[in-house]
């Protein structure tokens, strides 16, 4: 492979150092290569790819620690990538610079059973770890839409979550311990340097730092997860609501029968006209403003008791309810919402769904407001917009559609989503439940924190004084 | 109250100071207060009390901001201090200085039962926020021993938790955002100034930071808490196992069976002796090695379900078996695991029993071999204990039984705390699941994190550069 594109940051004598590190053929300089490094599954990156100036394929911890003393010694900036399907452009370059390519660590070193705990590398599959754990009837709960292509490194580094983390929270609440090489390049292990105790409080959790960090603090090479068992079965309730505040009512009601659904997932009017127009024998109404999917998990008699608990709370908010504690039956239940993503794109001839404004989060009670505010922005902007999300955490999942060759509608979705991310916030949430904030959220953040930004960025100032670790995301400094 | 013990750190004119800001009714110098004032529940403080030099009582953030503004101005030492419950010596001063006491910052700002999260001060006890949100329908979960008694500032302090962490998780996953005052005097709000959502993964956690680090980067002056329903009812399996092997086969084959018990509590031959002491007619067999109490909880009928299925599970493993879905029936059950710390002291007649090596966690496989070590190093050094423990996370709280005025017994009981902190990181555990580091577990911090150290003394030095937060707790500069 040629070597291209070396600047002044990246002289020979680093390339020749790269190569003794990784061997030849796992540094890449060639420009097909640097271009497959320049996006992530960000709006942004697709528009503006960022190419790296070389790119590394690391197999083991003493080679990602050999790396970046190398980088922090000539100043150079690396950037950890896994599956790149973040939605932010953490993963590709701001300048130049080394990207570190984590995909083939992906060894589950144990599957430690007896302890309810697994020890992996970072590059893992969430669904690959999934499957070698179903032997033993446990799993690796957090659940994000891009669960068959994701690495768990990623789901670390962002905090991932998903539909079920409203009973099973998220990836933080899974993560016991891990091994990081630090910007310095010296290598530490977070929860106790040999430990695999469950629970512990013995000093600072440096693991609770790092984990939606992602990557400017430190790089992680291993990581100790807990474990939970499967769950036996599931049921679903399905009902839809002629006006959103009665799926806001429906939903606190359930919460105060001290039901803990597994997932409550909402669908706006234009979301269900998208699935219905992909699929049109689907049994869904139109005539209403809202669908929320409910979800409960246990033995089958404790799911059948839920599901008959959950149909007599939400009847009196509701026009129309399915409901099954059959797999076969709730396999269908939850088509509806599963083809969500694939089929808000049918909104416009022609369109493209954009992820912008994709993940924010606010107060259930503020939920009916914040949808139809969202549609006046949208509305302003001239863009038609389906709305879903997490509803029992108040994660709302916007998708403009627009057409990309409409340079108005270019021009109006980024207002829109500005917008939709100032409302977030003026409706006391959050710009991001669980994406992230990367390049395209930085913008928000001294709005969201105020005076927290500068611990923020004294912390990383203090870790990484060099700042080499992923600059310029997070609005920490580039 | 006549002004002693000043010393040439605290002059009159911090005291004059100190005055203007709390009000002279509330600074305290006085040799009883201060008295008062120089220990907490440890063994340790209670052996060697702690006095500061001022104490003062804060009402308000803006108060507790200038006393740590002018602390700093005059490199002054400040140990926040709650209800002072705490097992290590957390809450006590290490070299003179400013005692602040938030106890009587105990209001319950809001209970926001839509959005399923209460804004509280630090003062408030966790029972008294728990019958505050009961006619909600909610509960704050996190359950320690000393929940009629401590403060959820503690609590967050010391990442708290108790015998149903094990469904529920710990005190960390309730905490969404908190108001700090930085070690400056700084004020400031994690997890969005304005935020009042469920989830965010908007910049670092800086409240994942802050839980579990003992006042020492920060006084928590506001605490925006996660609720969760309130489970609808609860059932009881209680069993005695003839080995301690079997207890863990048990354990790890409810896991594998996709139970989720709300809590496994252990207890130890010794202590199933101290029980029937203190209560002779308590149903409890002494013709076993250990006692394990299993609890479900949901609705009434999945209740049922599940003590059946628990029931048929551990009933392979067992010699005696209790079971109830019936509340009365259930307290009765729980009675022995109750009165376990009220008698354990009985072991020894005249017995103290010492809280030392108290929270030890290991991997739930090498319980068995921790519980028989623990014992040996107890014969070792002559000295009588009993164990018990949350033994769905390993989580054991050994129970040393001394005589005070005996000099033999009260410098062996140290060896054997020190053993029993070894034992825990030699068995790929924690010196504390629970309880925190404070002064008493401070020398075991280098064995159990080695170079992660570095770092937290990095961060304590970023955010406290002149180590006046609560100096000389776990590890860091003194």
């Amino acid at each position: 492979m040629k070597d291209t594109m070396i600047s002044s940051l990246l002289d020979d004598k680093v390339i020749t150092r790269l190569k003794e590190i990784f061997g030849a053929d796992r540094v890449m300089t060639g420009k097909t290569d640097m271009i497959t490094y320049s996006y992530d599954a960000s709006f942004e990156t697709q528009l503006h790819p960022r190419e790296p100036e070389v790119a590394v394929i690391a197999l083991s911890t003493e080679e990602v620690s050999e790396c970046v003393k190398l980088a922090n010694d000539y100043q150079i900036p690396v950037y950890p990538r896994g599956a790149a399907t973040g939605q932010t452009g953490g993963a590709v370059s701001t300048k130049g610079g080394i990207m570190i390519d984590l995909s083939k660590m992906n060894r589950i070193v144990e599957i430690d059973y007896k302890n309810m705990q697994a020890i992996i590398e970072p590059g893992v599959v969430q669904n690959d770890l999934n499957e070698a754990l179903k032997p033993y009837g446990l799993r690796f709960p957090p659940d994000p839409g891009s669960a068959n292509m994701c690495t768990i490194g990623g789901m670390v580094a962002n905090n991932s979550s998903g539909l079920r983390a409203v009973k099973y929270g998220v990836t933080r609440h899974y993560v016991l311990g891990m091994e990081v090489v630090l910007p310095t390049g010296e290598v530490i292990v977070t929860g106790g340097a040999k430990s695999k105790a469950l629970k512990s409080v013995s000093g600072y959790d440096l693991a609770h730092l790092l984990i939606g960090s992602e990557g400017t603090l430190g790089i992680m090479t291993r990581l100790r997860l807990k474990l939970l068992p499967l769950p036996v079965t599931r049921g679903i309730v399905l009902c839809s609501f002629e006006q959103l505040e009665q799926a806001g009512e429906a939903v606190n009601a359930v919460f105060s029968s001290g039901l803990q659904p597994s997932a409550i997932e909402i669908m706006d009017f234009n979301c269900t006209k998208a699935v219905k127009m992909m699929k049109p024998e689907i049994d869904l109404p139109l005539d209403c403003e809202a669908v929320l999917v409910f979800e409960v998990d246990g033995a089958k008699e404790e799911v059948t008791s839920q599901v008959n608990r959950l149909k007599k709370v939400v009847e009196p908010y509701t026009n129309f309810l399915r409901f099954s504690d059959e797999p076969d039956e709730c396999e269908q239940l939850w088509q509806a919402r599963k083809l969500v993503g694939a089929s808000v794109g049918l909104l416009k001839p022609g369109g493209f769904r954009v992820y912008g404004g994709e993940d924010i989060c606010v107060p259930i009670s503020r939920l009916p407001e914040t949808l139809r505010a969202i549609h006046n922005i949208a509305e302003k902007y001239g863009i038609v917009c389906g709305i879903y999300g997490h509803v029992g955490d108040g994660n709302m999942h916007t998708g403009p559609v627009i057409n990309r060759n409409n340079e108005l509608e270019m021009t109006n979705v980024q207002k829109m989503i500005d917008d939709i991310h100032e409302l977030a916030i003026e409706m006391e949430g959050t710009t991001t439940a669980e994406h992230g904030v990367g390049l395209v959220r930085a913008k928000y953040m001294d709005l969201e924190h105020g005076a927290a930004m500068d611990v923020m960025r004294a912390i990383k100032k203090t870790l990484d004084p060099n700042n080499i670790l992923n600059p310029g995301k997070m609005a920490l400094p580039n």
